[in-house]
């Protein structure tokens, strides 16, 4: 955690500001490991303080590094101004992205002579580029799912709602040891399939519908995320070639993506494919996101993302192919980026299943 | 829904402006009945726009009333200026306590001739005052977490860990027709109940533990949440002691609770029972928050919130007193407030479960 530390601090020094009061909890924990749902961390090049509220005492003291820990009750921005915490500093970064505008109306209402620089994207890079122990907490959660789908197969079939795998793909998860879900599962069958973030309905699976599951769980603070789409009886002529053209485009990325690319530029591999398919207009969304702490995190994988890829970034790659009224195929996976290449962090296969 | 677009308009009629621009995806949802995860709000008195992304095209269609739909790809500010969606506003609200500073700045750089006014809490009061429906819907939620809590405690028992419990209570929640849930459950045990928002863990429950068990779902958009601390096994005299205490202070909450009072003054109804009791100090958080679309929202029942309750208003009741190292007890409602006192939406009895 202290390099994590020397990084923020490695940042203040290059926009050369005196400090940084971080409100985002996703890069506190990156920061200095505090998992709790409320909190500020001020950074300066010679001391750390950590704000958080009395429900989460013994929280912090037991999981914060590098930083003091301070626990004056709700109002944690007064209790910064009234102890003057930030009043060796004279220009404090606050993350544009994250903070409020209200909030940033009450810092400068409280402490009137720092004057406070938003900054966007403050951490992104650093964040993104993950450690060998991030990418085996993402490793450990994507193989959970994985396994938890392979026991899904048998009871997908006709008759059963979407909500009831919906809730069998919490429940695996949480048995197998995900402290919770990355976002609610996706299940979404026949023309539902079409909607790219259907929630999981009432609706029974019908002989001849594809299923999109999309899921992930979180281990040890880390998200896996998948989806892949299968065939409850014969899907038709139609939804195997589609099938097929987003599993190209998906295996195309997966072979294209590397480090040092921007976001645009792989996206437009499997854009690429599909298009060439003539089924363009059907992609409706971007390739993927990067993917860590937070489910999703910079870098977005999107035509209009000119942002470079960094090495050691865990990024999703999921191509869809959604046809309003009748069905829709997605197929992702998670990559950890290379200098050459990428290495797959999921296992699971992609021929299509017809169950 | 029509009329919730004209509470807005009456909002800007009472400020003096021309256009409301919503970001808060709740108040979205609220306004004009959109349930995915991205989309701006624009009202005007003679005219309201929903613009959203590709993935959320059908959905829209079959969800969005009382304002056109637009769905220009990702970069929603950036069409909204394009085709000059707010070009007869001279002035126009964004939510400073949910707009990040970020999108302020892109907002004023995009529409240089606006006057963008940040108001702060802009729909809170509206959204608290619940309809028959609403409250209804959260009433339905309460009713299924509330049978899911009967079904749990034939498990609970020692040798089952805190992450078994969460699995079954979630299973529990979506089997019975929750669409997700309202938070991660909270499953406590011995002294991890002492942190009062702990994460369930691979604890096993022990005799002659308390057991904090704190969860809601979410059912046709509306979330429940509730409490109850049951021993397993004897807990001793002290945990019966400061279960009774809890106990009353919740029910005093309940007796004394109806519209028209601030907050900080029905907190302190639930505080002064505990302090009396010599526990003020354990008592280490507020007594509740609104509940509705959100989890938590506006009014919080906290010792430095003057803000009046509405009537109408669906609130939480749940103190706690938390001794570190050894156990913790909360007990938890959900009652709605009506000019002379509160219906309470929950129906768990409140004695000391011994299992």
């Amino acid at each position: 955690m202290a390099s994590r530390l020397d990084t923020v601090r490695r940042r203040l020094a290059d926009l050369g500001v005196d400090a940084a009061l971080l409100t985002f909890l996703p890069d506190i924990r990156w920061a200095v490991g505090f998992t709790g749902s409320n909190g500020v961390l001020l950074v300066m090049p010679g001391a750390a303080h950590f704000v958080t509220d009395g429900r989460y005492r013994t929280q912090a003291e037991q999981e914060v590094e590098g930083a003091e820990i301070h626990v004056p009750g709700y109002k944690l921005f007064a209790y910064v101004a009234e102890h003057g915490l930030l009043s060796e500093a004279n220009t404090c970064v606050v993350q544009s992205d994250h903070v409020t505008v209200a909030e940033l109306d009450q810092l400068r209402g409280l402490m009137q002579t720092i004057r406070f620089q938003p900054v966007n994207k403050f951490l992104v890079e650093a964040v993104a580029t993950k450690s060998d122990d991030e990418i085996g907490r993402i490793r450990a959660a994507q193989v959970i799912t994985d396994s938890v789908f392979v026991d899904l197969l048998s009871m997908i079939k006709p008759g059963v709602s979407e909500l009831d795998v919906s809730a069998e793909i919490v429940y695996h998860h949480l048995k197998r040891g995900c402290e919770w879900m990355a976002f609610e599962p996706i299940v979404a069958s026949g023309a539902r399939g079409a909607l790219p973030h259907a929630r999981p309905s009432a609706k029974a699976i019908e002989l001849g519908n594809m299923v999109v599951i999309d899921m992930g769980g979180v281990k040890d603070g880390y998200a896996s995320d998948r989806t892949r789409t299968v065939a409850v009886g014969e899907p038709g002529d139609e939804a195997r070639k589609v099938y097929q053209i987003v599993r190209d485009a998906q295996e195309a990325a997966i072979e294209a993506a590397h480090s040092g690319m921007t976001g645009r530029e792989l996206d437009a591999v499997a854009r690429g494919v599909i298009d060439a398919a003539g089924y363009g207009d059907a992609f409706s969304h971007s390739l993927g996101h990067g993917i860590g702490l937070q489910t999703h995190e910079w870098p977005a994988l999107s035509s209009r993302v000119e942002d470079v890829l960094p090495v050691g970034a865990a990024v999703t790659l999921e191509p869809g192919i959604y046809l309003a009224g009748r069905f829709g195929v997605r197929i992702e996976d998670i990559v950890v980026l290379g200098e050459d290449g990428c290495s797959n962090l999921t296992s699971s296969p992609k021929e299509l299943l017809v169950l």
